[in-house]
């Protein structure tokens, strides 16, 4: 369904369906035809053009300008990390449906005749890929964790990342903004429950100024994680019941499933005892991020200013490109 | 072995072991001790400090410039492609043991159990894992030929592409300057051979001058792809008798062994075949790419001019950050 209604006539450069919706193209058409996607055959796996890409390096440096004081310490990893780490991490508890591990052939040149045959056939040749070492990172900050334990005990005061990563999760879907493979930027906090939820409280009011000023229709709802299965309700249900999680959503795919576009979350300390991650007086660290998804506040703003940039309202068009 | 002599007195800010190299911490040793990369456990898969990432990005200006007065369409595509087009493309005849294919948990709520209880005992939850429809990228080029394809001939004059993207080759190893996953900027050209051959030259030339004004030490050879087993024996010396692949090699790791920095390939009409994209005047399209590896190209500039950027000459510095 495509049905948001134009929030803001002003802002209605790009024509959004009204009663019309059913026979209108979906966004997701629009986003190809206008060329700022790129079809690829698989859905949630996408080109993006110069134009889609400009704005989301500007994203990444405004978040950066508004972190810029912080003194936050620059790492970047590739989009897949140790698959011990992985392991260790707790993912495929709450997750294993999201997950991707990389996997490769190991076989000998019969083993290849007989992979080429499979290909040519059409019939299966991916059984006998064995895993790697390598699993696709699912949010940015996982790889992060293990790192940071690896330094030893945290300093006084804590610490504090920036990261950004291509993820990877395995859910195709024809909405734009779910795509399965996406750039998440992140700050990352480490130290007391009182450092990491003071962090996060100022990412909520930096967050909600940064969108309201891109012009984007917002609201912060208290929200959890995907978990897998009936257990995973439990989880999903701790995870409110404690207001661990929050998300700033805006209305993409349609106002009455809002996307969320940056994400606010305290892990306690989940991740601290997993990696043995201690404060400098020896209590297992708190930690917690905020999560920017940089594809989808692009998507946000093509929908609401419409897919030509050049015609976006100037004071947007000054945030992001000065 | 770690035996890369002071090619130039004055570029040695960075200690190169000569005769007690048996004894000294090697290349990469020194790059995790100074930050620049950062250890996950994996061979070949690193974390990035924040300085490290600034030269990464100040090449990827760099290449920019270089080629701003052609206008290339640029096109950014995920870490990932679709299997269907890897299948088709071919790279599975040459390179079966370098691909990695993305698999996924798609079982019910009592295979997660069996999935999590193979984690806790440590033994094997990968098998039951299904593979998507995602392949990790190999080359930053190779998404582009069904996507180009798929608009139809090409326009009088061919097409020009700019290309970025995190690859991946399944190839554990402790020489840093061979990553599992890594940075590939390219751009391509698909047209008549004269086009595309007038474009490798072109940009063997831009690449030396590049390359030269560096400050890096240089040779550009006649090179061959990887190809595996026996047969790929042939295709090797094939591709080597037909001149179709040229590197330009920096020595990072050894002198015995110089690194490829960048690699300039006529496809000949390999992936016109391979699509059905053709020329304006019907016949099949040729195509080359020049490939540019920008992890690469920072290790050789980090072993050349030192691990310490601020102290790299003023005329890199410049050159690179303006």
């Amino acid at each position: 369904m495509d049905s948001l209604p134009a929030l803001d006539p002003d802002a209605s450069a790009e024509a959004i369906p009204g009663s019309a919706a059913a026979e209108a193209p979906t966004f997701l058409d629009r986003l190809f035809d206008a060329g700022l996607l790129v079809r690829t055959g698989v859905d949630g796996l996408y080109g993006r053009s110069g134009a889609f890409e400009s704005v989301v390096d500007a994203l990444d440096r405004l978040i950066s300008r508004l972190g810029g004081e912080d003194g936050a310490e620059v790492m970047r990893f590739p989009p897949g990390m140790s698959r011990p780490a992985f392991e260790r991490s707790g993912y495929l508890k709450g997750f294993p449906h999201l997950a991707g591990t990389v996997h490769s052939f190991c076989g000998n040149e019969a083993d290849h005749a007989r992979l080429l045959a499979c290909v040519e056939a059409g019939t299966d040749w991916t059984e006998k890929q064995a895993a790697t070492d390598i699993v696709l990172t699912p949010a940015a900050c996982y790889p992060l964790y293990p790192t940071a334990a690896a330094r030893g005990p945290l300093p006084e005061g804590g610490l504090l990342f920036d990261l950004q990563s291509y993820c990877f999760r395995h859910e195709p879907s024809l909405e734009p903004t779910r795509m399965q493979m996406f750039r998440m930027r992140e700050y990352v906090r480490m130290g007391s429950p009182e450092e990491v939820l003071a962090f996060r409280e100022l990412w909520l009011d930096r967050g909600t100024t940064m969108m309201a000023g891109l012009g984007l229709p917002l609201a912060v709802d208290l929200a959890n994680d995907p978990f897998f299965g009936r257990a995973g309700k439990m989880l999903a249900n701790n995870q409110r019941n404690q207001n661990l999680k929050f998300e700033l959503n805006v209305p993409v795919n349609s106002v009455e499933k809002p996307t969320a576009c940056l994400s606010f979350n305290y892990h306690q300390d989940h991740f601290g005892t997993t990696w043995g991650l201690t404060q400098a007086d020896g209590n297992v660290a708190h930690t917690a991020c905020v999560g920017f998804g940089l594809e989808r506040i692009t998507l946000a703003l093509l929908r609401h200013h419409g897919l030509d940039l050049a015609q976006w309202p100037a004071d947007v068009r000054s945030t992001l490109w000065g």
